[in-house]
């Protein structure tokens, strides 16, 4: 049995770029014979940037109906909100501070790119790679998929983990592994930047029809005209539509980007329509969960009643070597 | 009804210092009038230097049985240790951290004063000022009893404090005011240094008298002979003999050093007998103590069932602001 730990952070509703990245990836490995996966929304991370309450609850509300709609099994899988367990993170977390040398959080990649902000920096900020040292030790993850940006974090965990193990000569905490994948898809956003909320950029693929078929209009394209060839290499609309079509579907749409006579307009059409069929599904579905946010509560209540005992458990360990 | 809040590090059995300089004065301060006092061990701080179980399970029930001994009455008062509630303190601490600015800790005395052997500090160490901020606001407490060197710490809990009220437009958390004790006595150590557990300069009361006796011969004095007068305004005996010593008691001894023909020795015997004297009902009470852990355990059980619905309905009221 492999335990694998993602954390989502729930600072907005997932985007296309999320989805093909990382929501469909995930459920592929959630799915594998011998693979149970800790998918939890970080709550309590996305303080260290947003503290209004409300926005808090719809993005947690987003983010779930997403990764339901995605068909995320959660009987066979553990989905859970870390702040439902906060004791629990946060106690751990103070104890892995107090063996965490200041310095290695001060040398943190993710601390010094803000640090010319530094007044802006809050404390959560500076030492949320301790409390994800928590989150990931607290449930014995083995294997945690990140992007090359946490590489160093999960060297963190394993580093406080050994550490705490040593002093404690005993194995209290799981080591767990960085699964980083390098060949992750880099979604264009509009502008061909990647896809992100902060470039306000992306495309949400759970809007109306219409509304939809706007952000696609925003797609930006050369000025080649209607009638003249085009380069699909280059071309963001095209890239986006690959990403969805079947090989043969691409092939003909090539085939119409480089004989000319085929405009930007007619593609953003093509790649309306392909979305509305691609995700169909997973439209309906989200609109389901959304107007039933009782049953997304009822999902992760359930998986909060099943981790407990587990971060119960692995924080008692940690609690005993202390004697408290 | 004014609420007083102290916590006590657990890095030590307690010693003359601490007994003269902090404890009596905190029993008396608990015992007036419309005063309820929290009084807790502060040992989720100790695993910022001290990570040994057994040593911080010792050194609670020796503070707890140094307070029990001086009579802090736990009926009407608080008694607990900070590990029994370190959910509550711990999840606090969290939401805290994300109001907290870094440069704020990182332009702490306290942590300044550290920061020339910075590869020893720990990531608890550099934001311990915000686990004491949760300590104070978890209950409410409304008057911080500090020395000098504290003073810094309450002006941060008290600006944390602020700052979150702000963000909630609602008292969330009561504002606590420092109490100062400017003429805070100064007790000497055997080498006329303050008296400290680090100099290892300390005189602990609670010993055998024989080791007693020996503790107090290792107190300095100069080399005037016998025969000679001696100088009462500059010797450490007499110092703490006074302390302890009636008036009248004082003048006397004052009276032996100024005329000549008694010697250091004889001053050492007296201070012995003197602390015998003193502290006879406090020492047979801390030996009762030690040797019935259990009734300690009791006690301080007892304080965190009492202190616990405190702790959530605070905490409840900083979660529900987030929504969670």
């Amino acid at each position: 049995m492999m335990r694998i730990l993602t954390g989502i952070q729930s600072s907005g509703k997932p985007h296309l770029g999320n989805i093909l990245g990382a929501i469909l990836p995930a459920i592929e490995l959630s799915k594998k014979p011998g693979n149970e996966s800790f998918l939890f929304i970080a709550d309590l991370h996305t303080l260290t940037s947003l503290r209004d309450g409300e926005q808090i609850r719809s993005n947690t509300l987003s983010i779930a109906a997403a990764w339901l709609a995605f068909g995320f099994d959660t009987d066979k899988n553990y989905f859970y909100r870390q702040s439902k367990l906060a004791a629990y993170h946060t106690e751990l977390m103070w104890y892995l501070n107090c063996i965490t040398p200041f310095p290695m959080l001060a040398n943190a990649h993710s601390f010094k790119d803000k640090s010319a902000q530094m007044a802006q920096v809050n404390a959560g900020l500076f030492t949320y790679p301790v409390l994800q040292a928590a989150d990931i030790l607290l449930y014995d993850a083995e294997l945690i998929p990140v992007g090359k940006d946490q590489r160093q974090h999960i060297e963190m965990t394993r580093d406080i983990a050994g550490t705490f193990n040593r002093m404690a000569q005993k194995d209290i905490f799981v080591i767990p592994e960085a699964a980083i994948n390098e060949s992750v898809m880099t979604i264009p956003g509009v502008d061909g930047n990647k896809m992100s909320k902060s470039l306000n950029n992306y495309i949400d693929i759970f809007l109306p029809e219409k509304d939809l078929l706007k952000q696609i209009k925003k797609i930006e394209s050369d000025s080649t005209p209607l009638e003249d060839p085009k380069d699909p290499a280059t071309d963001i609309t095209f890239k986006l539509f690959s990403l969805l079509a079947s090989p043969e579907e691409t092939a003909e749409m090539h085939a119409n980007y480089i004989q000319g006579g085929y405009g930007y307009g007619h593609a953003k059409q093509a790649l309306h329509e392909m979305m509305l069929r691609y995700f169909k599904d997973a439209r309906e579905k989200f609109d389901f969960y959304i107007n039933n946010p009782d049953v997304i509560e009822e999902k992760l209540a359930e998986g909060e009643r099943k981790v407990e005992p587990i971060a119960k458990q692995t924080l008692g360990r940690a609690r005993e070597h202390f004697k408290f």
